[in-house]
């Protein structure tokens, strides 16, 4: 694809376009949307632009189209996978300012809003009502954001992705034309399930400008555990032996000893430093909780956990769920003059052990040193690796590492990414995943935007 | 699209492609392939074939693309809305030899099957596992025309419809490309989302040959209950505060009285001959379920139940479901000289009793009559009106209450089809459901079958 620079003309026609504290070129700007939390590199866009309705995007996307200019979507920069860089600079289109929840439709179990608001405020906005949207990625990140990536979080393993909340969506498509896409009704069977070609492609079929979610009702009653294990690989089994026992945990975290010891140090958790288990069970029967409490201590019991604590208090859960949160970014922090290359395979059930213990046997051949935790419940890991900046030796070492990792995800059946997306840091994998299903991919890319002027560079290797 | 008439090369080299035994040019057997259990008319296949594998599929669409021969995939021909009916003749490929289970993956929660594979087969052969395929469209259907159509049923308000159970698929493109799509892993944001772009397509982007079935946990404890109602009015308020206060029944079926006298007669059921709500719920807890119960029965009471009689039997709840799964099938016999036009529309919770009320003053207004029932718990209604064989001036006024339903359920934000599928009946909604998105399912439908061999003059007005 060849791509237009701005020149001066297209940069007064786009002002022109929306009111002018809503363009900018300015250095600052560009430098903040230049990147996301990975550790790809920046690439400034030439400008950026805070649509405020969809007829400003359609405008734009027919401009931009015309003329050979990229456009790349923008939530909140959250992303890990270098997403929403745009590498190819054009217009980035920054949807802070299209925020508005539009609607709360409690008894149809319903919300529509604009790609730019962001899921703990909708959650914040839902707590009278009884309802949430449960997807939760963690960071303060937007629902379009999390629809572009299909974004997951340690929720999923019993609620499910963001793909399992959208019902309808709006998108703008290159060309500018709008689409409705979807239904009101809790299940259809009519005609192809274009939501879902949306949900998850990053933004390079068409930009979301309203989307209607799916909630649900808040758990009447919870609990929370920590298990303590003596190795990863422990833990790892009793992951394996909680999903295949059926338990449905509302979150089954797994947690390397060295993000324990991070976790503590910021956030004064006080947590033994051991591979550790953080499970969660929801249910709206206490009595039924207390059950599968027991059942969880005895599997755990079983791989040899030293420490089974259960029955944690809100105020303990919720801080160590702010921490686990916050874990990514923690790791940036205590290795401030590195990038951190973020693994995000997740694998069948039965593999999840093997994938752990591969994860192990890496950091003992190489000594490269990584944190090892993430969603197990759905059999998603990360393992995130600091590396000099600079150091292209290190570097080199330790992306043949990751792409031994991710071979044997997609050896297990499993998948390069559970949930940071393709971005520009999986591209080199699909050819490995999909086979030849990548092509028809391609040739979708090609029917919705001919001019691949849609996020360019992203996904497709 | 214009397609060639088999001639006698065209036959002989499609029997040299598979053993004589498994090709068909016989009266009986293209009639028995000539229509579904809908009233849409019926219309012979040139011939039929019974693949084995998908080598001998991929041959297939090779040759039918490059000689312009329509292909329409056969599952057991249990479907409402005509969707394989073969309306351009050429090929019906009957998936029935390919119904081999391939794999059952307990600790991955996963069934690997063939399209042929009827799902009571597959959940008959789980049992011993503790696990099942939740999907339940009633008739002996196939895995491949449930995928097809993307089949639901009445534990879908709880578990979900067919699409939420597809992790992979193997899909025979027209051009006789192989291509797998999915993983095995739990979750992925991995690329574009084409199974779920294949789920629902009706056999009209590619035919699958194997798929990876995702597999839940049975249910420890349930418990069903039998509401009866002085109004079907009554029943569908009563359905939407169920909904509304977050019980999460496991089925939750509306039935008209016309449909409970049939039942009791059909098999000698011995219920109240009044508008019934019958509901399940599920839980791992007896005590969790009384409770829920209990709420039931207030909610049902408030909108004046006149009887709720809970704690039904297995036998009794087997019995009433078995009934509710043949009621299409005694409509149809119960009116030897007519055929049925069977109304399929869902709409959101809040628009249920309005949904409902429309079709009694239809009743009323139009002095059509028909039997009202349906999977109200996801906002699904039937409709099923028996109109004489050739009257065509009644079939003239049928059609026309159908048309303002169907259109009511749209401006209500609902489906034309909740789960039937579009085949031939509901084609003629799709512009006024999908809009200017309906233009793209058909490139979509082009990038895949430019020759259109595949399931012809299907979904698309």
């Amino acid at each position: 694809m060849k791509f237009n620079a701005l020149n001066e003309k297209h940069i007064r026609t786009l002002q022109h376009m929306v009111a002018p504290d809503r363009f900018s070129t300015g250095d600052s700007v560009l430098d903040l949307h230049a990147k996301d939390q990975s550790q790809h590199g920046p690439s400034r866009p030439e400008a950026v632009i805070w649509p405020l309705d969809r007829n400003e995007v359609a405008n734009l996307l027919r401009y931009a189209n015309d003329h050979r200019i990229p456009i790349t979507g923008w939530g909140s920069g959250s992303s890990l996978e270098g997403n929403p860089i745009p590498i190819h600079q054009g217009l980035v289109l920054d949807f802070s300012r299209m925020n508005r929840i539009l609607d709360i439709r409690v008894e149809d179990f319903q919300a529509d809003v604009e790609p730019g608001v962001i899921y703990q405020h909708l959650n914040e906005k839902l707590r009278h009502t009884g309802l949430f949207f449960p997807p939760d990625p963690g960071a303060q990140a937007t629902v379009g954001g999390m629809i572009a990536n299909n974004a997951s979080g340690t929720r999923t393993v019993y609620y499910g992705s963001t793909k399992d909340y959208v019902l309808r969506l709006e998108v703008v498509l290159a060309s500018g034309e709008i689409i409705e896409l979807g239904t009101r009704a809790a299940k259809t069977s009519s005609g192809y399930d274009l939501v879902h070609l949306m949900v998850g492609s990053e933004g390079t079929l068409g930009v979301v400008t309203a989307a209607t979610l799916r909630l649900v009702g808040f758990p009447v009653e919870y609990s929370a555990a920590i298990g303590t294990f003596p190795s990863v690989k422990a833990a790892g089994n009793a992951v394996f032996e909680i999903i295949r026992s059926g338990l449905n945990p509302a979150a089954l975290e797994l947690l390397g000893p060295e993000c324990i010891e991070l976790m503590n140090r910021e956030e004064r958790l006080g947590l033994n430093v051991s591979p550790t288990l953080f499970v969660e069970f929801h249910s709206s029967s206490a009595s039924h909780l207390a059950e599968v409490l027991e059942m969880g201590r005895e599997i755990c019991n079983q791989q040899g956990c030293t420490e089974f604590r259960s029955g944690l208090g809100k105020a303990e859960r919720d801080h160590i769920f702010k921490a686990r949160h916050a874990l990514g970014e923690m790791i940036i922090r205590t290795h401030p003059d590195c990038g951190t290359l973020v693994v995000d395979v997740a694998v069948p059930n039965t593999a999840y052990p093997e994938i752990i213990a591969a994860i192990g046997d890496e950091m003992k051949t190489t000594g490269i040193m990584g944190y090892t935790f993430g969603h197990a419940g759905d059999g998603n890991v990360h393992f995130n690796i600091p590396g000099k900046k600079g150091d292209q030796k290190q570097w080199a070492q330790i992306d043949k590492l990751v792409q031994r990792l991710v071979s044997k995800a997609l050896d297990l059946g499993g998948t390069a990414t559970g949930e940071h997306g393709v971005g520009l840091g999986k591209k080199k994998y699909m050819a490995a995943e999909h086979g030849k299903s990548l092509d028809w991919m391609k040739q979708i890319k090609t029917l919705f935007d001919p001019n691949g002027i849609l996020n360019p560079g992203k996904i497709f290797p």
